[in-house]
């Protein structure tokens, strides 16, 4: 990776690639399956829902196979070059865990493909070129074309990381040129930007793989853009002629272009375009040392966890505009809360920590990873939720596959990466944000280090970290202490570390010697979590936690009727290890039950109480086994 | 009226006309404003709307106004006839109430209006001659044709019945000829029905008041012929040559119409079609002793009333078929129970009375009626629920019109001829269904006689019942004791009666004398109710009734976060009178509010607890005040 030096002050804190760590522990056989099962079964089912078929020229065209819907102005059909870019992004880390030539061939067919489908300008979207020629970069808004170039682009960087192949790469960085000529603030120009945030991002990753500053500065130009007078879609949409109501979702609050992003001080609108956009702006400032970004990212932050954010790390409610409504709106049996946008949300969070470690951050990006996000993802890695409601009655069910598939590969590839998000260096520090059995090698300004971690993490609260150098290497160790930790020791060789943390980790500034060990225990114990009265759904009710996982009750372990179940406030709660579901920490704990006096409706008498004993797992491993209700927040009682 | 003859046995209990019963006592006011207001009201705004234009063949074509939806087949447009239809009824139950000229007029131009509109052959449809001329009775299943129809006939009877005038009665005569001419069991005939259920009962409404049996005999053939096979909206559908996702609900369940109804044992689908359907039936069983229904409605009825209706009487929780799910799903903050079901679930309610007095049936009539249905109407008579949720987290408001306005003259026809539901009378027997202070005049095989209802029921418990009678009649009155009612005493002329209520009814079979006094007392101390088990989301929560009444909690009683009030099981509750509100009574009791310890979002520790008083209001006046959140059922605690 060459790293552009346009930040003229303070440290910037990037992530390794994906190559730079072997990731074992909790995350190794989630990883497993994603090299054995998924990442084939993304490349299966996209070929299987004619993906390839519209993407490359040497096929019959498949025409329009998925419905307009929207008045009549999209389908998701036009998405599909994002798919394709997310399953190569994830076949990418998936060969880089484990290689499969198989595996590698058929994205090697999929890249030749797009390949083809270029055209001699540079531009490469399988809709326009083939479905509605002609039409290319008359919808920004709407049509996903800039998203798809983002996500592609994402699938070429990481391809590029695992195998070495510059090809897709080339492919990608000849596209982005043409974007480039397309976009910005020249006369000849379109002042336009992504309609579904994400290329800004990916630009990014494009620049720090490249070391090529005008990705970064294309980035940057879609960050700035975004939002201004006149405003570039409701312009577009003049150009085109649109009738009232041509927009569906009525408000550009949903595409977060209704004003400037330094002025934007709210969560608005679609989830995951809101996630994408910022976590691009993150990137940005970053790169650019932008502390103009910096206040309106935190507000932003702000906005979302202290009013918006589901306990398990889901954010966006609704499911008619897949985002945002109104704050504290906290609904679980029908929350939205999209896989999506929880994986964007640790996309986000990772970003937040450019900066600097910052515990705020790093710990919602843990609860969104350990829980949200990760129930996107069946344990044998075969079926997907889109949606994630914190409350089932039996009903709901990962898919085998959507019509709108953006979820699947979206987790697939946040988990098949998640070393990834391991760490953050800057020239002269490693900040630990996340602890997993792993092996990294890190390079410093220093010289190269690696660090083993040894820990069985989250299911256990001692991490071991031997730090492995040929020589001595200065540098600063940043350890994170969870907020959730009600204590928390760290030992370096044995010698106990009395430094409290700041900004929520504890930082080891000293010359580090090849077979340095750092110790750090936190306390796991199982803890309650009560909701702030204005969640109106949660009142009465209690979230059980341990270390970063949200448990939940289901109907298999529990019996049906789980609202029926009540778990009195001093009721103990006791964690023990079970063999099932991968190895889970099982909850369990006194309670009552209560039961009808007689069968009708409504009755005039209080139901009956028995002892009872309730059981929780933690919600990602939900609906794995047998199928029935599931609760999240248990009623409580003093 | 005239009573066909075609029931060889049992007895038939029918609903008086609204111009044979005077209305005071609770119903007075509501019925004053809308004779004053809401009457004229309706007229204007569906006038404005452009309905009028549509309608009259002397004013220039309004042609689309309101844009196609469901796969582009349907607009509610297509309805507009259906909306005059119930405005003209509920104008002609305000002139009956209290005569205005001015009213009258209007009510005639637009009768006048569908008399230059109808078609030499008599049909009459607003949409189909005006709009899409040449497609009249091509898609039965989506576009409301012969609902529409239904809806014009319900109106032209009770103009009749308030004015005595012919003209709209004989408009609608021709019309259901033509109907009986296309539709029937002869070889050049449809084979079809309603896809939206209403024409039935208006036919046997239509029946009623003219004597003819053909009108009786029609609604019988809708309603046998109804998912007989081959089923006819799929022929129908063939015809059209219906694209794939052309029927936008996509199952036959949705219009009721999946079997024939005497195999139908499952409330499904649209709520409103539903009990419209089940309306019909019980008439045609009615009429015709038809006792193949009886069984099928039960059966339905037990399916409603024991796992699908709302405490407040309305049912249908889903927005997305404004009708039914699965059993016990029963969500409060998002209920659609649209205003129109529990409207149509007093119309079925009412019927099923058709063969005698039942209490199960009339207290979940009163249930839907003081509760759900009232609840859609503003105490000003100007604004109007469309749906009806049990909680609102303050963002749930009447509206002043709807694109889709059929719940606003809904509820006003109802609220309007509302001394209709009150007795059902057979040739010997008057079943009292509702009190509320009132004068009907009754004829009886042995003569007239008049009742008076001397009452504030269902503020007071206290009904006095006089029998005005030129001489001695033999009949039985039977008096419904709520099965609410903890206690209830009957005297006549001072002297105890000692029966037990028959199926939820005192019968008392005497020769009455003109001065008979019949005084019941009902026991109307507030209490709780308990939701079965399976309703998951009102666990741990009562609701608090008062007579037919289901209370709320208001924001403008009880401050924000309404879930944050506990109601401990012992608390007593303590109901007085308000002079708020129309003269409500309100219920207060003791109770905690929890506070958080701080401003996050999720805390470690559980709320404080300080002692508060809870105040209650009827749910059905709810937001007639300060806009604000809205609580039914409320966290209790043992």
């Amino acid at each position: 990776m060459t790293s552009p030096k346009q930040n003229p002050t303070g440290a910037k804190f990037r992530p390794l690639s994906v190559d730079k760590i072997k990731v074992g522990g909790f995350f190794g056989p989630r990883m497993d399956t994603i090299s054995t099962v998924t990442a084939r079964t993304l490349f299966e089912r996209c070929i299987e829902a004619w993906m390839l078929d519209q993407v490359d020229p040497e096929l019959p065209n498949p025409g329009l196979v998925i419905p307009f819907q929207h008045s009549n102005t999209v389908t998701t059909q036009m998405f599909w070059d994002s798919d394709f870019g997310k399953s190569i992004e994830t076949a990418a880390y998936a060969l880089n865990h484990k290689p499969d030539a198989e595996l590698e061939a058929l994205v090697d067919d999929v890249i030749d493909a797009y390949g083809r489908l270029q055209q001699d300008d540079g531009y490469l979207n399988s809709w326009y070129i083939r479905i509605e020629p002609g039409q290319r970069w008359t919808n920004l808004r709407d049509r996903h074309e800039l998203y798809n170039a983002g996500h592609l682009i994402e699938g070429a960087v990481a391809y590029f990381h695992a195998t070495g192949k510059r090809k897709f790469l080339d492919i990608m960085c000849r596209y982005a040129d043409h974007i480039g000529q397309v976009f910005g603030p020249g006369d000849n120009q379109l002042k336009g930007y992504p309609g579904h945030p994400e290329l800004e991002l990916a630009l990014v990753k494009l620049g720090r793989v490249t070391g090529e500053q005008r990705y970064l500065d294309l980035a940057k130009y879609f960050v700035d853009q975004r939002g201004q007078q006149p405003n570039y879609f409701e312009e577009e949409a003049k150009r085109r002629n649109e009738k009232e109501g041509g927009f569906h979702f009525g408000t550009l609050e949903y595409c977060q272009a209704h004003k400037p992003v330094r002025e934007q001080d709210k969560v608005v609108g679609h989830a995951v375009r809101a996630a994408y956009l910022y976590a691009g702006m993150a990137d940005v400032a970053t790169e650019f040392g932008d502390d103009t970004l910096t206040k309106p990212l935190e507000t932003l932050w702000s906005h979302l966890v202290d009013r918006n954010l589901y306990i398990h790390g889901g954010f966006g409610p609704s499911a008619q505009n897949e985002g945002l409504t109104f704050d504290y709106d906290l609904p679980n049996a029908t929350a939205y809360a999209e896989t999506c946008a929880a994986v964007a949300l640790v996309f986000w969070a990772s970003r937040m920590l450019g900066r600097g470690p910052d515990g705020r951050f790093a710990d919602i990006m843990e609860q969104a990873l350990y829980n949200n996000a990760l129930a996107g993802l069946s344990l044998d890695g075969t079926k997907f939720f889109y949606d994630n409601p914190l409350e089932s009655l039996g009903d709901h069910h990962r898919w085998t596959w959507h019509r709108c598939p953006c979820c699947p590969p979206n987790i697939s590839r946040l988990v098949a990466s998640i070393g990834s998000y391991f760490y953050g260096v800057s020239e002269n520090e490693i900040a630990v944000h996340l602890y997993n059995a792993s092996r990294a090698e890190i390079a410093l300004a220093d010289g190269p280090v690696t660090l083993e971690q040894i820990t069985d993490y989250p299911n256990d609260g001692a991490i071991m970290i031997k730090v492995e150098a040929d020589q001595p290497r200065h540098f600063t160790l940043s350890l994170r202490i969870p907020g959730w930790a009600k204590s928390a020791s760290v030992t370096v060789n044995g010698e106990t570390i009395t430094a409290e943390p700041q900004a929520g980790y504890i930082r080891i500034d000293r010359c580090w010697q090849g077979g340095d060990k750092v110790a750090l225990v936190l306390d796991l114990s199982p803890r309650r979590v009560f909701a702030y009265p204005k969640v109106s759904v949660d009142q009465g009710r209690t979230a059980l936690m341990c270390g970063p996982f949200v448990y939940c009750l289901e109907e298999v372990d529990n019996g049906a009727d789980l609202n029926s179940v009540i778990l009195p406030d001093d009721a103990p709660l006791t964690a023990a290890p079970s063999g099932e579901l991968g190895g889970i920490i099982r909850l369990s704990a006194p309670a009552l039950r209560e039961t009808a006096q007689n069968d009708t409706l409504y009755q005039a008498m209080p139901p009956r109480r028995r002892e009872t004993d309730l059981t929780a797992i933690p919600y990602h491993v939900w609906d794995n086994r047998e199928p029935g209700a599931m609760l999240t927040w248990v009623r409580r009682e003093v």
